[in-house]
C-alpha cells in the first residue's frame, strides 16, 4: 500500500499532513499558504530530495466561474460561491473569482488554471472553449442529456414530485403549477416532477399558469376561472413568483392558507420576509459549493481518461414547512 | 492549517501516509493489511502516544448487501460489486458480502458494521430497520422524492431523453416505447425522459407498447398497427426486451436496422451476440460502485450532522452505437 519509490508532492503531502493542493502552491510560491507552511514544505522537499517533474505546469489556481445576468438566482450563486470558499478555506486554498459571459474570457481563465467551477448559463460556445483547453470543468448548471460533463445541481425534478405529494396529502386535489414567463429549465424540471405524481391520482388536475411577470398573474388567474379552474393550492416555480401569487391573492380577499395554499421554491430570503412566510423549498447551495470544488480536485489529481464517465451529484433539496400552506377545504374555491 | 493537538487516528494515518480507515482496522486488529503495515501503524500509534477514545466502537466492516432476488439486473448489480470490491482493494479495505431480503439481517448487518452499502429492491421495512440504527447507509437504488438518504444511480431520465433525441436525429418520426411489463421504477423514468423530448416536436409521436414478458411482444405489437400506429423506431425499456423486439420482428421479416430500428438500455452482454448487434444505453456500475464505496466511506469519516443534506450522485451513461438503429426510410412502414 502506498510506493515508497521516487518522492512525488503526494509524498511530501502525507508527510506534513497537508493536501497535495497545498504543497503544490507553495512550492510554487503561489499565494494562500501560510510562511511557516511553506517554510516546512520546502524544508520537507528538500530533504526527502523532490525534484519537479520536466515540463510540468506551475499553475494550481482554481476558478470560480459566474455567468453574469442571472439575477433572479442571485441568492443561489451567493450560495455556491460562499459554499466554494468555505471549502477551499478548510483545504488551505485560494480562489479565482469571475464574473463573466465572454468565451475569451473563459478559454483564458482554462489556459491560465487548473481547473474551472461554471456557474450558471453560460452559452454553448463558451463553454465548448474552455472544455477544449483540456482542463477539468465541473457546472453548476444544465447539460445536455448525456452530455460527459462533471454536474452538480439540486434535486428540481424530485423537488416538484416532492410538492405535489405534500399538496396531495393535505387534501388538494386542483392544483395550479405557476410557471410565470416560460423558458427557464428548472422551472420545467419542476413541473415535469410534479405532472408525474398528479397523473398517478386520478382526482387530481394540475393546472399551468404562465404569463408576464411584469404584468403580475391577476389575468392569467381570471382567465383560468373563467374556464372554471378553481384551484385550492398553487405550487410557484420560484420564491419570487411566490410572492406575486401571495400579495395579488391577499388582495384579492382570499385567506392564505384557510382559502388557499401557496408553496414556493428556493427558499430565498424573502420567503421569510412576506406574510404569512412561504412554505418552499430549500436548495442546498452552500453544500452544492463545497462538493463542487471536491469534484473538480479530485478529476484534477485524477484525471478522467477516455472512456470514464462524467458524474451528476445532486445536492437533495427539503420541504421548510412554514404557513403559506395548510389542508384543503372541504369545497373547491367558487368565488 | 491541521491541529498539532490530540493525537487522533488521522494524526496516525498523515504520519504512515496511509487512510485513516486502514489505521483504524489495523489497531482494532481486523484484516485487510498486512503484517508489515500494521506493524508500522502500531509503532507510529506508540510513538505518537496514541490512545483510543473511551467507548468507541472497533467495528470498521463495511458490508455490500444486495437484495437477493432480481434476476433482471443481475449484470448491473455485478458490475457494482465489481466496482466496489476494486475500489476497495486499492484503498486497502475489505469487505462483507451479503445477498438477502430479511429485515432482521439487515439491521443486525447494521449493527456490526460501520457502514452499508445497499444495492436493489430492498424493501422499505428493511431500510428503515437499517436506518434506525444509525449507521452510514449509500443506496444503489430508487428512493423517495426529497428522501434524506444517500443514493447512486445511473442517468436513467437522461437516458430517455437521449436515445429520443438520438431517434429523432436519424428521422423517425413514429417511435414505439417498449416498456414490457408495467411497475418497474426505471422503465418509468426512461419513458419520463422520453415522453419529455417527443413532446417539444410537434411531428413525433411516442407510443407504449405494454404487454406480458412470457407471451412475446407480437399480438400487443398486432394491435397497434390495427390502430393505423406504424412506428419506424422501437426503444425498448431493457436489452432483454430488445432481444424479443429483434427477434420478433426479424421473424416477421422486417430488416433491421433498413425497415425499423430498435435500441436498448443497459448494454448487457447480450446486446452484442444478437445480430445485428444492439445499439443500445451503456450503464456505469463499475464507475457505480467505486464512487458509491467512496462516498460511504466519507460518510463514515464526517458523519452527516442533522440539517445536512443528502447526495444523490449519477454516473453518466452513454449511448452505444451497433447496427440495429439507422436513418428513418421515407415512408412510414405500412405492412
Amino acid at each position: 500500500m502506498g510506493s515508497r519509490g521516487r518522492v512525488t508532492l503526494q509524498t511530501i503531502a502525507r508527510e506534513v499532513g497537508l493536501s497535495k493542493y497545498a504543497v503544490s502552491r507553495s512550492l510554487a510560491g503561489k499565494s494562500g499558504v501560510s510562511d511557516e507552511t511553506r517554510t516546512l514544505i520546502r524544508a520537507t522537499a528538500e530533504r526527502l530530495g523532490y525534484t519537479r517533474p520536466a515540463g510540468q505546469s506551475q499553475t494550481n489556481d482554481i476558478a470560480v466561474v459566474f455567468h453574469d445576468l442571472d439575477a433572479v438566482n442571485s441568492e443561489l450563486y451567493m450560495q455556491i460561491q460562499n459554499g466554494v470558499q468555505r471549502e477551499a478555506h478548510r483545504l488551505g486554498m485560494a480562489l479565482r473569482i469571475r464574473w463573466t459571459h465572454s468565451a475569451d474570457q473563459l478559454e483564458e481563465l482554462a489556459r491560465s488554471c487548473a481547473g474551472l467551477l461554471l456557474v450558471g448559463p453560460h452559452d454553448r460556445e463558451a463553454i465548448a472553449a474552455a472544455t477544449a483547453v483540456g482542463v477539468p470543468i465541473v457546472r453548476f448548471g444544465w447539460v445536455d442529456p448525456l452530455e460527459q460533463a462533471d454536474q452538480i445541481t439540486g434535486t428540481d425534478h424530485e423537488a416538484g414530485q416532492a410538492v405535489l405529494q405534500y399538496l396531495i396529502e393535505l387534501g388538494h386535489r386542483s392544483i395550479c403549477y405557476v410557471n410565470g414567463t416560460p423558458g427557464f429549465r428548472g422551472r420545467r424540471e419542476r413541473f415535469y416532477g410534479a405532472r408525474e405524481i398528479a397523473e398517478r391520482c386520478e382526482d387530481v388536475s394540475l393546472h399551468v399558469l404562465r404569463f408576464d411577470e411584469q404584468a403580475g398573474f391577476g389575468e392569467a388567474f381570471r382567465d383560468l376561472k373563467a374556464k372554471g379552474i378553481h384551484p385550492t393550492a398553487f405550487f410557484c416555480a420560484h420564491d419570487g413568483l411566490a410572492l406575486t401569487v401571495v400579495s395579488e391573492l391577499l388582495g384579492q380577499g382570499y385567506r392564505i392558507p384557510d382559502d388557499v395554499s401557496v408553496v414556493g421554491f428556493g427558499d430565498f430570503s424573502p420567503a421569510t420576509q412576506i406574510s404569512p412566510p412561504l412554505t418552499t423549498v430549500k436548495m442546498e447551495g452552500l453544500e452544492g459549493g463545497a462538493v463542487g470544488l471536491r469534484l473538480l480536485l479530485e478529476r484534477i489529481e485524477n484525471p478522467r481518461l477516455p472512456g470514464m464517465p462524467a458524474r451528476r451529484v445532486m445536492i437533495a433539496s427539503r420541504i421548510v414547512e412554514r404557513r403559506s400552506a395548510g389542508p384543503c377545504r372541504a369545497e373547491p374555491l367558487s368565488n
